[in-house]
Order: structure tokens, then C-alpha cells, then sequence
């Protein structure tokens, strides 16, 4: 048994002030890894071994039919949040538009005012109490916890069921509250959740099993359905089931399989498809956002505004993490929002003039007199007094002369500040409507500052290309994807000739955007310090070998071991290690302990559980031989080692390792550069590898933290200091 | 140095009959792999730590370059198809119809008959002769040559620039020649060409070196220039971008990078972007399929179309490699063929008396009149008469009464035999528009007939949709792509509306088509016994370890190896080795040799020709150190063994490889289950990997072949027989 050194102890974080516990030059060692490479032990080889054909045959039909459980319960969660926001907000437009109504002529109009303040931040207190004090992790979009999750490092909570339920009733309290917030994010997640839900066939939170799908009980087959719940969120937020797909592998996978994208674009259909059915039953008219006829070139300066906000929000997001970081402190910030957001639109709408016939093709829900004509109704208050989706779908659609130039400006000006704002607070809350809508409003005023210059050239004149083309860009700038977002925007817009153009703002927004700024998504995960593998490894990194990224000396264990070493090793909080190389020495000769294979913390802990000790089984005949069910039913919430326990007798123990360890972990020797360690773990989804030598002795182990820890700063290769928070 | 006894030898093979070369239970010798797992010896690393944070930004901006001369030049050839393709078919219908004009009336129509025959046969015969002796490897659509050099087996001479040039004449010979063919299929070959020639700079076959991109002379920088390639061809093919990506993608890649899709991305847009911009300039009317309005589900029944297709084609294609496979043979087939066409097609319109009236609206180049009234046309003759892609855009747009059933019916059933007649033929020519067109003509029909039983649903009125679908259906039964081919439709179309039903359909013919026989080209490549590795090991396989998969016992070199015993290995032909660990001994002690490192044939036959001898190294100081640049001008073709002399003398002297090799080998233990070893292997794209006991011993070597050996059959797993054809 050797004994291990933690890192963090080495580098020089204790001198740190206290003042700063995040920032980007930090790598948490709070979190785990998730383990994407099977564990092939003697359990799992005999299982698959007596399996038949005809078994395996079912077990991908039931793959299939769980991919289409995941499409249709997305679909129905997306039909619900739909109707329910619809529902509420309505309901609030109407109290405040009466009441506004009433008070335009005879003057008070502040007390509207604060109606719809009062009423915003009952929403909002909901919603954020909801969040912050029962499940802060269903807090924002939730598109980085999955990012994170598919990356496979394991964010705790993320995928439960009280997440889920959180994150539903947080995003209806978010959007009816007014919040510059959308509704597609938090989708994505919960079609996540669905999903780790449904493929285990059982609710752990519920206490409920249903004895379904236990093969799928374990990291890596739970990852694919995750992403196949990704997309499916993506598909029913856009009604685009290819760019979900889409959204999924650019976001998420690392290896592409042809089966499991196929797969993965059964939910997304799937999802599309329920979500559709189920609101044309309750509305006759499904709203997607057709509207062809738009070809042109958009600008350049959209990848600029992206960065503009990925960088005030990362300075918010900075101040958050210092100083907003109790529960009671966050509740209030949110609902500091709601009543501003409330203030502010009121104010615009007030003193806004721009007053525009009503016209007999336009059905205005929520359409606003106030100081206007009779058969007029105030522009700017189209733009307010509604939820985000519907302002984007008119900015699209309204006819030229809907909007004059100074609300446009004012508006975006605005509601740039109050989503960059919003984003990051403790509610439930996506980012994709809100660039959608600031990006339109500035492509609209673009469109008809145009053709102000250019009066006869008939090109310029719908200014709802321009808004198009606009809300792709500030989007693009804001979360730079772009196949995924291509795909979304064109299908959510129904019309493939604005493909190209979209493809272009999209590539130069994130050209231009990257330059200054990472993604708003990226900027997040850097910030809570997750050790988010990217896709390849720094580039100059070439002359860092395996020798300097692993940590060494490495706790390892005998293939039969005492038990009260192994209990010990787990108890002590200082190390904290999740996997343990197996060594076997040859009894009685000098020869150095070889390695013979790799053991989990979990695995242990599952064992000392069920006492599999030699002694024991020697004694007891009959004692069951511990099964690969017993693992599953134990998954994903071990125990921890403190709640078993091992009397004195029992230390004294031997446990046989050798059926459960995994026999054969992937080694690479010292000398092998940083980049091709990174390439083996992230094409494999590793989260331990061993170093050996050239007689198989265990030198060192390289985890998730020793990769993630290298990358390219400003000056060449900079290195984060490992941190407990 | 330890011998190898190949595999084949042991094999029964020897007693097997003659006459049967080939068949889908063998697996060929003659392909090798390609080198995708990066060889780190001490030159690579040295080169990269050399280079600074700048000079990665160089290559990184030099792929974007790349990329865009790769969708530029894409473009442009598919233009060049286009206008050639144009040109020469409207000489030829030209000629023939005013031919057949002149004879109508004055009878003696078999005159014109022979004319056509005789003009597709010259250009057939020009077409045949030019793939058939000039470059085989241009033969068919080029698809399935492209999936394997993906999957990284080395198809002699398909990226060379003398395949492009046949390949493109041969395609517009064979649609000129009026076969029942596409050029879509092969310009996805040509886009690949071009990628591997541009990515080079410098053209092995000019004998031109550019001395430009010199960086990216190897294997896995190729290959990811060659997806883009591919990418660029769907995308000039179809229109088609997103689909580009997604056909690449879902045929080619394993590890998927999002900087590698980007790129992809990007050389598609540009490709599809040049093709409109030089074709719009050629002529002012952008030929695009875009007719909105469809939704529908469409029929069950074209998987079972699909899979007859594919097994009659199956027969024929082992039919055609057993008895038709000398080149002159071949031509003669040819010929065969574009007769028969002509003389089924003139018979067809002959016979046909489904006359329709010469609408003001239809601009119908090539409507032959024959014996109908005056201001009618014979409506057969449009289906047969013309370009199949323009066949294709009738049957999806022209009004409902153009086709009675009766035509559309005996259309089907010729065509169908026709082109599966076609696909295989010793001539460039695709299989997606030939697809389409069967399935448009069946859906059409379809049409019809359900309009006719519910005349007053106006639902069922557009035929043009029954079209769209029953080709979708057709296309996805034939080659089974599901993702890339919906969104390839969609974007063809211009219509997202239409994504649902297409994807439902495609969904259901690969499923339907699946239980009968694979896709087609899956066929060919099985059917010309490429080791070709899918996604997955066999389900079953679990019970293979590395053990009994592996060759051994393995040629093995020592660090520092005579000149001699290389060159003897190196020369013999009975085992043609590619990759050879190299084992250190300790000097005067017993350790067995242990592994250091692995050195590749190309490497070694470089070494030889520079004669990198330690004694010469020695003797003469001044010679010049090897660099990285020589083995990169020798790649991609390395000089046989054969053609390097070495004297008597410098038999005797030592080769030190310890700079060449690559010191990191990825090993797995003898234990190691095949699942696990293919997902090594399919992951990180290797061609050799080293297994190794517990004291580091090389104890065999698993290569593509002993991968690809088995495959789940009937009765469970079975294992392939290697042949040396």
C-alpha cells in the first residue's frame, strides 16, 4: 500500500485570500468524473457471455423504445410549460392592461405601475425561492450542467427529478414573471433529465422501481440516453429535430456513433411530433415562425455585441460568485430584477409615442391604447408587454412601418442590459430567446435605417429579414454554435433559402466573437471551475509527458486485501480517491508488484456493504455470490464508506478483488505526450488511466483534474491551480 | 527476431474451388490500412516543440484555406459535369429528335432508333473505355471506395488526380450516354480527390510540389481534409450544406472534433456557394426543386422495393466478378447496356399512347411529338427522353393529369431493372438520381391511384408530393442513410415542411430494408472482401479476448538491428508486414526482450534509402541528420523494398531506430476482451496494436484484419476466411 500526496497541497493555493474563492485560474476539485469506459470485471464478461443473440436483439429494441418515451414525455413537458406560461401571462397582461386602461384618462398611473411590479416579483419570489433554496443547481439554462454532464464530469443533482420538477415550475414563474428570459434552455435540461430518468426504470427520489432497463443501469449507456434527452429538449423548445441531433453531438459527444445518432433522432422526431399533437389539440393553430422570402447578407459587427455581453456577464457573474452567494441574498436579487425589469418597461411604454394603426389582419392579444388615437395602439408596448417569444415573432413578422427607428434603438439598448442581467440569477432561466429578440430589434433598425438610404431598392425592404438575420447573429455571438444553430434556426423558421445567410453571420459572429470572448456556455463552466475537457488537447503542449501530468505516488491495493486497510484508505477525507490500480506480488521473490487491474471506490463500497470477505464465504457456505445486480441496485447513489460498518473482527478480513476489479485498464507508458494521454482518455471517455512502466509497475494515474488543468493562455501554456471549493 | 506464420496458411483456404474468387465469407489481403494514429517519434515531438503558440495558428488558419479551395474547386468541377453533361445530352436529343420528326410520318422509325443506340453507344464506349483500361478504381458511383478510405483502408490509387480526370469525363460520358445513372455519386468521390490533392500541395502524378502545406503530408491530416471533400461534393451535389456534413459524418468519421465539423461545414457552404454563383452566371435560372405545400405520411412498402433492388444487384454484382472481369469484357457489358437502354426507352415511347397537351406554361426542351396530335406530346417521352435528373424534377412538379398511371407503371418496372442493370457497370455513374427517379415514378403512381378512389379529398390532389415521398423511400431503401439523407432532401426540396413525412419514410424503408438485405453499399464493399470495421464489435463477441484474436507469434525488430535481417523481413513477400515492435534486450542477462517502441514499413524503406547506418553516421560526420521533411516527401508513395539497393557491405552494418519509432505504442494485455480492443482500435483510427504480457513482452499484434474477421451472422458469431485476392 503506497500512500498518496494530494496535489493541491503542493501548489501554493493556502496563500491565497479568502476573498477570492473563484476564478478562472481555478480548477475545483469538488467535482467527479463520470465512468464512460465499461467496467469489463469477471461479473460483466460471464453476464454478457451467456447472453444470446436473441438478448441483445432485445436489449436494442428496448433502447429504441426508451428513446421513444424520452421524445414523447419531452414533448409533453414542453406542451405543459407552453400552455401554462401562456396561461399565466395572460392572465397578468389582462389584470394590468385593465387596470392601465382604467387609469389612462383619469390619471395614477403609477399604481399600474406597481401592480405590474407586485405582480412580476410574485412570480419571480416563487420561482427564485423554488430555485434557490430547494434546487439551486435548476438555477439558469442548464445547457453548461449539461455540456458538463456529456463531458462526463459529474455535476451532483443534475439529472434527479426534484431538478426537473424545479427547473418546470421555475421557468413558468421566470417567463410569466416578465424576466428577459426564454423558455429553451431549461427544456434542454429537463429533456435530460427525462431522459436519465426513463432509461433506469426507476425513480430513486420516488423510492420506486420498476424492475425495467437494468442493464442500463451504469455511466455509460445513462450518457447516451442524456443525449438523446438533449436533443429531444432542442427539438421540442425549436420544433427542429435535426438541429437537435445536431445540438447534441457539436455540444456533447465525443465518439460519433452511427446507431446512436440514429437513435438520438428517433427522440428528437419524437419529441417534435407529441409536442405538436398535443398543442394543436388545445389550440388549433401551431405557431411556427414561416415567413418566406429571405435572402441577403448580414453584418458584421453581431459577433462584437455577443462578446460585449459574454463580457459584462462575466464580470456579473464574478461579483455573483464573491458576494451573492446566500440563498436569501440570491431571492432578492431576483426579485431586484423583476420590479426593474417591471419599472423600466413601464417607463419606456410610457413615454414612447410611437403609435401605429391597429390594423384589422393584426390580432394583438395585449395591445396597449394608452395616450394614443382611438384605433391606434402603443408600438413600443408590443415589444414590453408580452413574452419574449411572441416580441420575436413579430419583429419577424410585422409589416415595414410597424416599428419606428427610436423605439427599436431603445428597446435593444434596454433589454440588452436587463437579459444580460437576468442571466445567471438564481431562476430558471434560457438565454436563446432573449439574444433572439435583442439580435431582431437591432437587425429590424438596421433593416429600416437601409432603407431609409435606399428608398426604391426593393431588397431592403422587409425589415424582418433584417430582424432575422440580426437575431441569428447576436445569438451566434452570444453561445457560438454553428451547425446546431444553422440547422435550429432554419427549421424553426421553415424555410431553407435563409440557410446561407444565417450559415454566414453565423461563421463571422463567431470568428469575430471568439477573438475577444469565449462562449457565454464556456464562460460559465470556466467559472464554477469544472474540469471540462475540450476536444483536443493545447496545442503546444508536446513536450509535457505523462511523467509530469500524473499524479504519483498512487493508493494502490493487493488483488486480496485486508479489509481494514481498504476501509481506511476510503475513510480518509484528505485523498478522497475514486480509483485504485490493482497490484499482485509474486509471494516470496523481490519482483515489484505488477499491475493486475483497477478498482473503483464504488465497487469497494458495494462490497464491504454486502461483507464479501474470504473468510467469511469459507465459513458460510451458503453464502450468495455477490451478482452484477447488486452493483445496479447500489447505482448511481453509493453510499458513503461512513455508513458501513465494519466491525474489528472484520478488518482483520481479506477481500478477493479479483472477480469485480476491471482486468484490464488502459496503460500508457511515461514518456507519452500530453496530447496523445488526451487523446486516449477523451476518445474513450476514461476517467482514470494508469502509467506504467516497462515491467508493469504502477507509476502514476492520470484523472480528469491532471488534463484539464493545462491550457493555452495569452503567454503559451498556463496551468490552473487545483482548489478544494 | 522472431518469425510469423500467416494466418492465411493456416487457414483452409488452399482447397478451396477456382472459380469462386470472391464472395461476401472472405476477407482480402490486399488491402492495407492507413496510418490515423499519429506516429510520435522523437522527430514529431522535437518538430512540435519547436513550433511557437504562432506557428499552430498558422496551420490552424492554413486548414481554413485549404478548406476553401477544397469547396471552391468542388464547385467548379461539379459546374464543369453540369454544363458538360447539358450540352452534350441536348446535342444528342437534339439530333435524335429532329431525326425522329423526319421519320414519323414517312415511317422507317427503326432508322432513328439506330441512331440513338449508336450515339449511346459512343459515348458510352468513350466512358467505358477510359474506366475499364485507364483506371478501374473510377468504376460506379465511388461512395463505397470513399466510406472505406474513411474507415481507413487503403484503396490503391482512389484519391489520385488520374481518378478524377476519368471519373469526371467517365460521368459525363455515362449520363450523356443516357444510362440510367446520376452524377451525384460521383462527385462526391471527385470532392474527395480533390481534398487529398489540394491538402498535399504538390501532385505526385504532375510531378509538382507546391512546397506548401508540407505539414500535412501524412494519413490523418489527409483524412480529415478528404471528409471535408466529401462534404463539399454532397454540398455542390445537392445544394445541400447541412447534409454534406451529415452524409461525412455518418459515413466517414468516428471521433467526431467540432473544429474538424466547422471546417467541414465551411468547405461545404463554399462549395455549394461557388456551383450557384458560376452556374448562375452560365445561365440566369438556379435550377432548384423548391414546390411547398407538402404533408403527408407516406408508404410502408418501399424498404421491400429497396431490398430487392440491393439483392438483385447482389447477384449480378457476384455474377459480374466472377465471369466479367477482363476490361475489354467489361466495355463490351457496357455497351450491352446503353444499347438495350435505347432500345427499351425508343420501344417504351414507341408503344405509348399517353398523349398531353403542350401547355403554354411548360418549357419542355426535348418534347417529342411523335404520333400525336398536333400541340400534344408523347408524355413517356418525358420520363425517358431527357436527363434523369430532370426526369426527376417533372415527375415531383408538373400538374396532376401530366402522367396517366399505365405509363407511370411500365416506367417503374423498365427503369428499375435498367438501373439495377447499371450500378456496377464498368463506368463512372451514381445510384442516387436512377433511386429517386424509380421511387418518384412508383410514388407518383401511388398518387394516382389513391386520388382516384377519394376524388374529392383535396388532400390527396398533388401527385408531385406521392413524388417526393416514394423517392425518399426508394433512395433510403437503397442506401440507408437516415440523418444526412433527410436533411439532403430537405434542403433539395427548400422545404422543411416536408422534413417530417421524409424522415418517417426513411426511418421505415431502412428498417423494412434492413431485415432483407443490407445497403447497397455496404454490399460492395463486403462484396470485394474489404477488412472494413464498423461501429461496433459484434454483440456476441464478449468471449473473444486479444488472446485468440491477435497474429502471432510477431516480427519484431531490436532497437539497434542489422541492416541484413531488415531488408530480409522487409523482402519477403509470403508476409508482407507493415508495422513491427521494436524490443530492447538487456545486454548478458536473461530478461526476455521488452517492447520500446514500433516502426512502420514506409518508415523503415526510408531509413534504408537514406542508408542511416550507425556506421556510416560514424565514419563520415558531415552526413546530413534525417528530418521529419523526408519522410514527408517520400509519402504517400513510399518505394518498394525492391527498388532499394543494399550492397553486401552494408548488410553488415546496425540501423539504430530509436529516433524513427514510436516510442509510445498503445497495449492492451493478452485479456483484453474484442469489444474493447475495437473501440481502441475504431477510436483512435490505429493500424497496429501491440499486445503485451505482464513483464511488457510483445506477445502478438492485432491489426484491421483480425478486427474485421468477425461479424454476426445467422447462426451467431462467424469469422470470415482471409485470402490473398
Amino acid at each position: 500500500l503506497m500512500l498518496f500526496f494530494p496535489r493541491p497541497l503542493q501548489d501554493p493555493i493556502r496563500g491565497r485570500p479568502k476573498e477570492i474563492p473563484h476564478n478562472e485560474k481555478l480548477l475545483s476539485l469538488k467535482y467527479e468524473s463520470l465512468d464512460y469506459d465499461n467496467i469489463e470485471n469477471q461479473l460483466f464478461l460471464e453476464e454478457e457471455r451467456r447472453m444470446s443473440p436473441m438478448g441483445f436483439r432485445c436489449l436494442e429494441i428496448s433502447r429504441w423504445v426508451i428513446c421513444g418515451l424520452i421524445g414523447i414525455l419531452t414533448g409533453l413537458i414542453a406542451c405543459f410549460i407552453d400552455i401554462m406560461v401562456e396561461k399565466l401571462a395572460g392572465y397578468k397582461y389582462q389584470v394590468i392592461k385593465e387596470n392601465i386602461e382604467k387609469f389612462t384618462e383619469v390619471g395614477g398611473l403609477s399604481i399600474s405601475l406597481i401592480l405590474w411590479a407586485v405582480l412580476n416579483c410574485a412570480f419571480v419570489l416563487v420561482g427564485g425561492i423554488m430555485v434557490a433554496f430547494f434546487e439551486p443547481i435548476a438555477a439558469g439554462s442548464g445547457i453548461p450542467q449539461i455540456k458538463c454532464y456529456l463531458n462526463g464530469v459529474k455535476i451532483p443533482r443534475v439529472v434527479r427529478l426534484k431538478t426537473l420538477v424545479v427547473k418546470v415550475i421555475g421557468v413558468i414563474c421566470s417567463v410569466a414573471g416578465g424576466l428577459a428570459v426564454g423558455k429553451e434552455g431549461p427544456m434542454i435540461h429537463s429533456g435530460g433529465v427525462v431522459a436519465a430518468g426513463v432509461s433506469q426504470g426507476r425513480s430513486t427520489s420516488l423510492k420506486r422501481d420498476f424492475k425495467m432497463f437494468e442493464y442500463f443501469r451504469r455511466d455509460t449507456e445513462k450518457r447516451d440516453f442524456v443525449s438523446a434527452g438533449a436533443a429531444a429538449g432542442v427539438s421540442a423548445a425549436f420544433g427542429a429535430p435535426v438541429g437537435g441531433v445536431l445540438f447534441s453531438l457539436e455540444e456533447g459527444a465525443s465518439f460519433w456513433n452511427q446507431m446512436l445518432t440514429w437513435r438520438i433522432f428517433f427522440a428528437s422526431m419524437i419529441s417534435t411530433f407529441t409536442l405538436n399533437f398535443f398543442l394543436s389539440i388545445y389550440h388549433g393553430k401551431p405557431g411556427d415562425l414561416s415567413n418566406p422570402g429571405l435572402i441577403n447578407f448580414g453584418r458584421f459587427e453581431s459577433g462584437l455585441l455577443g462578446a460585449l455581453f459574454n463580457s459584462l456577464n462575466y464580470w456579473l457573474t464574478i461579483f455573483r460568485i464573491r458576494y451573492v452567494h446566500r440563498p436569501c441574498l440570491q431571492v432578492m436579487e431576483a426579485l431586484l430584477v423583476a420590479a426593474v425589469t417591471a419599472a423600466v418597461s413601464f417607463t419606456m411604454i410610457y413615454f414612447s409615442n410611437d403609435c401605429q394603426p391597429l390594423g384589422p389582419e393584426r390580432n394583438e392579444e395585449y395591445s396597449l391604447q394608452l395616450f394614443c388615437a382611438d384605433g391606434e395602439y402603443n408600438s413600443m408596448a408590443t415589444a414590453f408587454f408580452n413574452t419574449p417569444e411572441r416580441s420575436v415573432r413579430s419583429l419577424f413578422h410585422y409589416q415595414p412601418g410597424s416599428y419606428n427607428p427610436m423605439t427599436l434603438g431603445l428597446f435593444t439598448l434596454t433589454y440588452f442590459f436587463l437579459a444580460c442581467w437576468t442571466y445567471g440569477l438564481a431562476v430558471s432561466a434560457g438565454v436563446f430567446i432573449p439574444s433572439l429578440l435583442i439580435g431582431a430589434a437591432w437587425g429590424r433598425l438596421c433593416g429600416i435605417l437601409l432603407a431609409s438610404f435606399t428608398p426604391t431598392s426593393p431588397i431592403w425592404a422587409d425589415p424582418g429579414k433584417y430582424a432575422l438575420i440580426g437575431a441569428a447573429a447576436q445569438l451566434g455571438g452570444i453561445v457560438r454554435m454553428t451547425l446546431s444553430l444553422t440547422v435550429i434556426m432554419v427549421e424553426a423558421t421553415g424555410n431553407v433559402t435563409y440557410g446561407l445567410p444565417i450559415m454566414l453571420v453565423l461563421m463571422i459572429a463567431k470568428i469575430v466573437g471568439d477573438y475577444f470572448q469565449e462562449g457565454l456556455y464556456d464562460i460559465h463552466i470556466k467559472l464554477q471551475s469544472v474540469p471540462f475537457l475540450h476536444w483536443e488537447a493545447p496545442a503546444t503542449s508536446h513536450w509535457l509527458t505523462a511523467r509530469e501530468v500524473m499524479s504519483s505516488p498512487v493508493t494502490c491495493f493487493n488483488r486480496i486485501e485486508k479489509v481494514g486497510t481498504i476501509v481506511d484508505v476510503l475513510s480518509n477525507t484528505s485523498t478522497n480517491h475514486n480509483g485504485f490500480p490493482v497490484v499482485v506480488q509474486v509471494l516470496d521473490s523481490d519482483e515489484p508488484a505488477k499491475l493486475c487491474g483497477l478498482i473503483l471506490r464504488s465497487q469497494l463500497i458495494v462490497l464491504l456493504k454486502h461483507k464479501v470477505f474470504v473468510e467469511l464465504a469459507r465459513s458460510r457456505l451458503s453464502q450468495r455470490k455477490l451478482q452484477l445486480k447488486d452493483f445496479r441496485d447500489a447505482y448511481p447513489r453509493f453510499p458513503p464508506i461512513q455508513s458501513i460498518h465494519v466491525s474489528q473482527d472484520e478488518r482483520e478480513c481479506m477481500m478477493d478483488l479479483t472477480e469485480f476489479m476491471n482486468p484490464t485498464p488502459y496503460t500508457v507508458p511515461q514518456d507519452t505526450s500530453l496530447p496523445r494521454v488526451f487523446k486516449l482518455f477523451r476518445a474513450l471517455g476514461l476517467r482514470h488511466l494508469v502509467v506504467a512502466d516497462d515491467v508493469n509497475r504502477v507509476i502514476g494515474l492520470v484523472t480528469r483534474k491532471d488534463l484539464a488543468r493545462y491550457h493555452l493562455g495569452k503567454h503559451g501554456l498556463e496551468e490552473l491551480q487545483l482548489a478544494q471549493t
